[in-house]
């Protein structure tokens, strides 16, 4: 792999679970440093043990407050954690807005808790390419489980649930229409709903509402049909705790599935092709829009489109030839 | 431009508002079809001549019904309205959900009003694409506002409002902790906010909220600052009606300031160079992809990396290697 000393030195603290050296990492990965895809290469022949939790659903669903709870069972279980939290940033300034999660600073003291958060920093596909990798450092880590929760539930947030083995999708009773049309959008990617808040009104209705959305699908992969757990009131304590150790449970049942079935193997795929896919954009188009932007040549053609001399894919054509054509060539000679 | 006389033809009919011909094409444009592109090529030099309005917020925050009451009172104006709504589908199947919406049918029998939603396809960059796209095909139809409606406020949400001249975002009183976040990730991108549903409980403390975050701006590109537009109770028709026009002079005025101040060449300007970029993935990248599955390559270098022989950047820069490294030298020599 490598013999530069210092590079062995990090990869043995990351596999040692340092703090440190982990999160200095996963920043440079948010800042899309050279560096960290180096570091990435040497940690991903250690990495495939974590078993890796999505979380997602609307805005205001509480999946953090769920997320926190879900760590401190799995701790009870003596298994060791992490947490990677995706925040919405602003597409201009590219800053963090939640940072690193305070209400999570209960498990701050504990050593086999690792929280981090993530930011996009407004680059298209990096977001995506950044959570894999982040997942990757916490794999090598050492932590069993890895909880990825995000904020939202766009296109987006599908990429980034992509790289979960089980993703959870969290609901609460009572919004409206358009709420409805995501919930059909994430029933494909759910393996398990949560009805959170689920002493509120239309609890009922939305549980019914699931059921009757699973019950016209004719064939669950794997024979798995994604259980509908609820969560009460976070005030009621005892009963809360107990909805929460019913969902570990559920999400552990999960996990055997898919080993048991062989759909580990399908996801496993599924989310190598998407890395696949954010390590091209990153090789390929991402150099040839700094060269663009640093010679001036982006400023030039923006001019030129706005100007309606040309238009956006008479441009990209021509750039896709400058930078494929002779390599196409090229490669099929070989 | 082009002599072929069905595609003269084609152009003829979108410039005199043919619904049938431009329904046509904007599903080539979701399809990804090759004979889309051409079209755009043609229609491109005229198009810039509409103010392109775009709406976000949370689900549920009452976009859509806002929408539709914005276009009585724009064709109340006697102006041409078309309206695109971006409609969240399933990753998998990619079917549309929420399909062209019902109850947008008030208006179906006005040919001043074309009103079409645009459904995500799973590609990843293609859906800014497509509706960078439609929205040229509605401009060159000459429909003079052209309002664009997304669901959900992610990232995805953010690329596809960039298209936008005016972007108003849609917040309602009540939400949890992490609407905040989401409203100050919108922040930077509000020209006005709306407080919809302003008769719930929240609303003072939502708008005092939003007073504060402006407050703390220094300065405000073209001295624009986002006004605060509540909108109260649909069922009392007359206030509400009364409502959404103060909104419509709102949009009015800041299209007034934008061209006034120059903003509006900026705002051009980063349309342009995000609909490159898209232009890009689909000309470079889109075929490489396309040519990795087809070969059965994809299939080859994910067992490769499943198997923890190689990482997805050692791959990638392979790929990068053999298309781009020829046709790069050959540019510098040129």
């Amino acid at each position: 792999m490598t013999d530069n000393p210092d590079e062995l030195e990090r990869l043995r603290k990351i596999q040692g679970g340092d703090v440190r050296t982990a999160s200095r990492l996963i920043r440079n990965l948010e800042d899309n440093l050279p560096e960290a895809k180096t570091a990435i290469r040497q940690i991903f022949p250690h990495t495939g043990r974590a078993h890796v939790v999505g979380f997602t659903g609307a805005p205001g669903a509480g999946k953090s407050t769920l997320v926190d709870a879900m760590i401190s069972v799995f701790r009870k279980q003596s298994k060791t954690v992490g947490v990677l939290a995706v925040d919405p940033t602003s597409p201009f300034t590219g800053g963090a807005i939640l940072g690193d999660r305070v209400r999570m600073q209960a498990h701050a003291e504990d050593p086999g808790v690792f929280v981090r958060s993530l930011a996009t920093r407004g680059a298209l596909g990096g977001l995506s390419r950044a959570v894999g990798d982040a997942v990757h450092v916490m794999d090598a880590m050492g932590k069993e489980i890895i909880m990825v929760e995000t904020v939202g539930a766009g296109q987006q947030e599908v990429d980034i649930i992509n790289h979960s083995h089980t993703v959870i999708v969290v609901l609460i009773p009572g919004m409206g229409d358009e709420i409805q049309a995501i919930k059909a959008g994430m029933m494909e990617i759910a393996d398990i709903f949560v009805i959170n808040k689920a002493d509120r009104d239309g609890a009922g209705q939305l549980e019914n509402e699931l059921i009757s959305m699973l019950n016209m699908v004719s064939e669950f992969p794997g024979g798995w049909r994604p259980p509908i757990m609820t969560i009460g009131n976070l005030f009621d304590a005892a009963a809360f705790r107990e909805d929460v150790e019913k969902l570990a449970d559920a999400v552990g049942d999960h996990y055997r599935c898919l080993v048991e079935t062989g759909l580990l193997a399908d996801r496993l795929r599924r989310k190598t092709v998407m890395e696949i896919h954010d390590a091209l954009h990153d090789a390929i188009l991402s150099p040839i829009l700094t060269e663009l932007t640093q010679s001036g040549e982006m400023d030039r053609i923006t001019k030129r489109i706005l100007q309606k001399e040309s238009d956006p894919y008479t441009i990209a054509d021509e750039i896709a030839g400058k930078y494929a054509r002779d390599g196409k060539r090229n490669r099929m000679i070989n």
